[in-house]
């Protein structure tokens, strides 16, 4: 199993099944390369850092995104018991190592939402320009981040140590060559994966038919703020928490539908780049959202001055109003995507599993 | 002097003193008609009415602005002692009767949002759905505006039977028929008038460029929240207060040069679709505007609870997204008008004062 380019021939007789296992060759190769990076990062790093992560985790949450995706998709050739057990071990590391860059990237979008909306630069002069609440509000967010950084930090730290994690890094390392894959892996790649991939994109479809992406495309239309989408009657609409949480759970649905995708697309050896916007925005969307909440958190602090109050108040609807912004730009880029899941196998060159493609470690 | 078409031929001929004098004749006449059913109509109101002014009001309201908004487009006609006067008075009684209504407009803007916002609806949940101080800051507002209004209401009252309106009264009985004209009103119509009328849509168009109207046509620019306009270096920038006047003040500009040219469009019997529409536009930003305001002046009540104040916090930043779509509106209808004062020069017919053109009442 090698990387380089099969010959025609070769190529033109490939199983489902050589096609994957050169992929998650690929990625397991590279998990394997950035676990002791990451390991060493987050050991190094004194609970404070940048807010991008550090090119180890980076290098490991993209690997462990996408085998977990490729197991997902093309679960059906794959030993059922090893592909689920490797999923759930996936999620549990990709929840892990994004805990730690997650609040930093939070910290770094709400204290700068404040920073902007407490401005008094005469370019961008906020409508809290110099509250007295501002500055406490600041403080408050910044600690409760903080600690909640700390928090996660610890957690990562005693899980990178884990019995889990090694068990995890054993399963990656047999996937280098070895995917244990059933029998209908050996039909060839076409007629094998095709309908996986075509059931990943009708996935897509009906995740975003779910959505009121029409009128998410009118702008100001209140999406984010004012008319939240309907709670199903089971979960009752009583209170705000819920009422959020029922109108986000579809958004970050759609988003992981987009990143399914765009990984079924880069096993083709075709890059969307509509797609890879879209999940940028999904990821805005999805950020934005959970500051939101973190913000409403913060408010109900109890023993905060009314000024503290009111600024988180401000800063919250700042950060649906964000949310609102990254729906209406999905709304706008939708109907540019390939329409249901035909659309989106045309993207799929002919040929694609016909010749050797290259897959995508970045 | 009557309403009724002139024959072509004396139309020909008309001066610039007919033209005037027969408008203003008619609008004096609406005032002088309109003012005691406005009188009475404030005298039976127990304080607590509609949100749309009364009939009497509205077109006493209607009446006086196209005066004021005539007398200082076409100033130079005029006695101008008698017309610097007559503006001043019919701005006091202007902004004396727009008051209550003011006050009920804002209160409903203000109730009626934060009712969505905190709406448990299904079809229609807001982001307080349920929050404790929803009903409180709802309290607190209703009270503030009706106190407010009931003061309005009492100024108004005694206002309403004061020597000053009697006097301006008198004035408008003056108006019928009677302008007090100067000399260069005898020039033909079109001599006089037009050079008047493209000096108010040059300022139209000047107060027009001082806005960053194309950024406002980009949706969720942050305009109204995020990046309100340079404070003047003279009135510092050090509070939010100074800073949002200092935004909203050449929009309230532009919202006055706006209805001055629709007067001016109305003298030539034409109207224009889209300046009403901006009109209407320019008011919805306004009223969002000041109704911010009272929100953000609520939340310095003293005592209350933060829970009050966080909610006043979201309705603040929810009027000002209203200012920002507002603007949004006006960035984007603006390139549809006629650019420059030219450009609305071609909207008057060439012979806007060869013949007679009935002036509307309405």
């Amino acid at each position: 199993m090698t990387e380089a380019p099969m010959t025609a021939q070769a190529a033109s007789t490939a199983t489902a099944g050589d096609i994957l296992s050169r992929h998650l060759t690929v990625q397991a190769g590279a998990f394997l390369r950035a676990l002791p990076l990451a390991v060493g990062e987050v050991g190094a790093r004194p609970g404070t850092a940048s807010t991008v992560p550090s090119a180890g985790t980076s290098d490991l949450l993209r690997a462990v995104r996408r085998i977990g995706g490729l197991l997902h998709t093309f679960g059906s050739v794959f030993e059922q018991t090893w592909a689920q057990e490797s999923r759930t071990e996936l999620r549990w590391l990709l929840n892990l190592l994004a805990l730690e860059p997650g609040y930093l990237r939070r910290s770094a979008r709400l204290l700068g939402a404040l920073d902007l909306l407490s401005g008094t630069d005469p370019e961008g002069t906020g409508m809290l320009a110099g509250h007295a609440g501002a500055p406490k509000a600041r403080a408050l967010l910044d600690r409760q981040l903080t600690l909640a950084r700390t928090r996660a930090h610890s957690t990562v730290l005693q899980e990178l140590r884990s019995a889990r994690l090694h068990a995890l890094a054993d399963r990656m390392t047999l996937l280098v060559g070895e995917a244990p894959l059933l029998d209908s892996a050996d039909g060839r790649a076409p007629a094998v994966l095709l309908p996986q991939a075509a059931a990943a994109f009708a996935a897509l479809s009906a995740g975003a038919q779910q959505l009121p992406l029409q009128r998410a495309a009118t702008p100001y239309g209140g999406d984010g703020l004012r008319r939240l989408g309907a709670v199903p009657a089971s979960r009752g609409a009583t209170d705000a928490d819920t009422a959020l949480a029922a109108d986000d759970a579809p958004w970050a649905r759609l988003r992981i539908l987009v990143k399914r995708a765009r990984y079924v697309l880069e096993v083709c050896g075709r890059a969307s780049s509509e797609l890879d916007g879209l999940d940028a925005v999904l990821d805005r969307q999805q950020e934005a959202a959970d500051a939101a909440v973190t913000a409403a958190t913060a408010a109900r602090t109890p023993r905060i001055t009314p000024a503290t109050a009111y600024v988180l108040g401000v800063v919250h609807a700042d950060q649906r109003l964000e949310v609102e912004s990254a729906r209406y730009a999905v709304g706008r880029r939708w109907p540019d995507l390939p329409p249901g899941p035909d659309g989106w196998l045309e993207l799929v060159p002919a040929d694609a599993w016909g010749h050797s493609v290259a897959p995508r470690t970045v």
